[in-house]
């Protein structure tokens, strides 16, 4: 198995692509890497060549540029590259910690969809209260999205659920303004229909405050509140340890707690560090593309190999191009 | 002045409704309260009669029946006879902490809206780190918002933020997924367009992640949105509460540092307690019609209270409708 990773997107690139790569190929021992990105960046990191080579190039996209603009202009960009790697079948899959939107759109030019699938979602995993985290899908790749899309979308979060996180019959649920059935708005509630006979295991509408209780193990929504529900989530919980720290640094006293505390305030921090559940996944492209966080170090970086490589050997694309294959037949059937 | 309260709403009902109202009564000298539900409940907390009057009825509406249905069925009931007082001229503004979707749907009933507003929106003042707090509407009394009801939430909220919290040029922003100007779903990309000529101190997107971090003092988006919103914010709340007890009870040690830091966590919770900033206005009723919380105390009835009175008296009501005229002739002057 070949898996390109883009060495030149994100916050710590290349020191943590590089690192999370070596460690990744010392994990697994199946695994071939590319990293694609600048050659002369990349080397000082790189320790060992076995199962482990360099595609050079100078151009790279930057995080604050028009995705769609850069990705056709930059036609050498690392990411482009990556993407490419895996078009042409030289790698299984791709990965980058790079610009999303941008990610998106080579993923899109260049693997293209998997059959039956109209818009891939940006699909990323939250923590849970019991350490076992849900998916999210969409938070951002489709902001207008059609009840058949959130259909895509739990077949899809259903199907990695299933065989990268190794849950059997996950919980789908809806997100949506309340538990009763006839909740929402005009799209929630066609979306309900369609979804009460997916061939998934729906549990009905879940609501936004009971996701990190892991109300459900995968959750669909169209993209903009899925962004809405990811931002608030980091929004409160960073207020939270600001307002905590103020607290804890308020008085000689509160100092003094805080010191024999310490420990357990980091374990609340990883708690909520969702880079442990790998990258989010660009669902419905024909191969896993697989954008890491921008903040991403080395750990999260071999986090993302080790699920994009499960993707790939489990084959979730071919199971989700079966599953929206039988639903199309099941739409035929019945017209 | 008048104010009805409907005294049966709410986990606390009525004695959070009685001993609010008699401390609003003590505060403030304008005030005359009609007190309405059942006399044999409220009375045992009655504890002065000096312009507080009981309106007696045995019906009430649960916080589980479907809305609608409630308000036609139960005319008598504690919160459909609060908003006829406001009906009838007997009373200025009406508050309950009952059944939200019911007294939305009493306000529409008995109170009407005001002229030029097409649907009335639901607008807590939610904390933010600096204590100042900030507007959302709306929070799930509109679902499918179209771009024109964004703009008149926005006109709601600078009038109320202005008027009732004192803050001079209230910043609006509009909920998106990005603070760029052309980011968005259809729908805020609409808004962005109308918002940018409003008679209001239009700031732009806003993000998620920002809001608790006070990026503006009212911030309008769908119901759908904005009840995400809320409840995540809740939600991540409340989990990080629970995670940072099970932290502090986890070893001796963290116990002692937890005995010691009492006092400054307990000051944590009481900054995010939003009650502290009144009830959720339903914004766009011709007449002031506030929900308090349903789990409100005295405290937070009292702090209802003392919301409505200021609304009453700085006729917000009448200068929103001022304001939606000022729009519609200019709207009719450029075609």
């Amino acid at each position: 198995m070949r898996i390109a990773i883009d060495a030149m997107g994100g916050d710590n690139a290349p020191v943590a692509q590089v690192k999370g790569a070596l460690k990744a190929l010392s994990a697994f021992e199946d695994l071939n890497i590319v990293l694609i990105g600048d050659e002369n960046k990349i080397s000082p990191y790189l320790t060992s060549s076995d199962r482990v080579e360099v595609m050079h190039t100078e151009e790279k996209i930057g995080s604050d540029e028009e995705p769609v603009r850069a990705v056709r202009k930059k036609k050498n960009a690392s990411m482009v590259l990556a993407a490419k790697e895996v078009k042409e079948g030289r790698a299984d899959a791709c990965i980058s910690a790079g610009n999303t939107g941008a990610l998106m759109a080579s993923g899109l030019f260049n693997v293209g969809r998997i059959s039956g699938i109209d818009r891939p979602a940006l699909s990323p995993t939250l923590p849970t209260m019991d350490g076992k985290g849900f998916l999210l899908l969409d938070v951002g790749a489709n902001m207008d999205a059609k009840p058949e899309h959130l259909l895509q979308y739990a077949i899809m979060g259903s199907t990695y659920a299933e065989q990268v996180r190794g849950i059997k019959h996950p919980k789908v649920g809806l997100l949506n303004v309340g538990t009763e059935d006839e909740k929402g708005n005009a799209l929630s509630k066609a979306a309900f229909s369609l979804l009460k006979d997916a061939p998934v295991h729906f549990i009905g509408n879940v609501e936004a405050r009971d996701l990190l209780n892991g109300a459900a193990d995968v959750v669909v929504c169209d993209g903009f509140s899925g962004n809405v529900v990811l931002k608030t989530i980091e929004g409160t919980a960073l207020m939270m340890f600001s307002m905590l720290k103020q607290e804890l640094t308020a008085t000689t006293v509160s100092k003094l707690a805080a010191g024999l505390l310490k420990p357990r305030l980091k374990g609340l921090k990883s708690k909520l560090d969702y880079s442990e559940y790998g990258g989010a996944g660009l669902f419905g492209l024909a191969a896993p593309v697989v954008k890491a966080h921008g903040s991403s170090d080395e750990n999260a970086i071999f986090n993302a190999v080790r699920q994009t490589r499960t993707m790939v050997e489990k084959k979730v694309v071919s199971i989700i191009a079966e599953k929206m294959k039988e639903v199309e037949n099941e739409k035929k059937g019945e017209e």
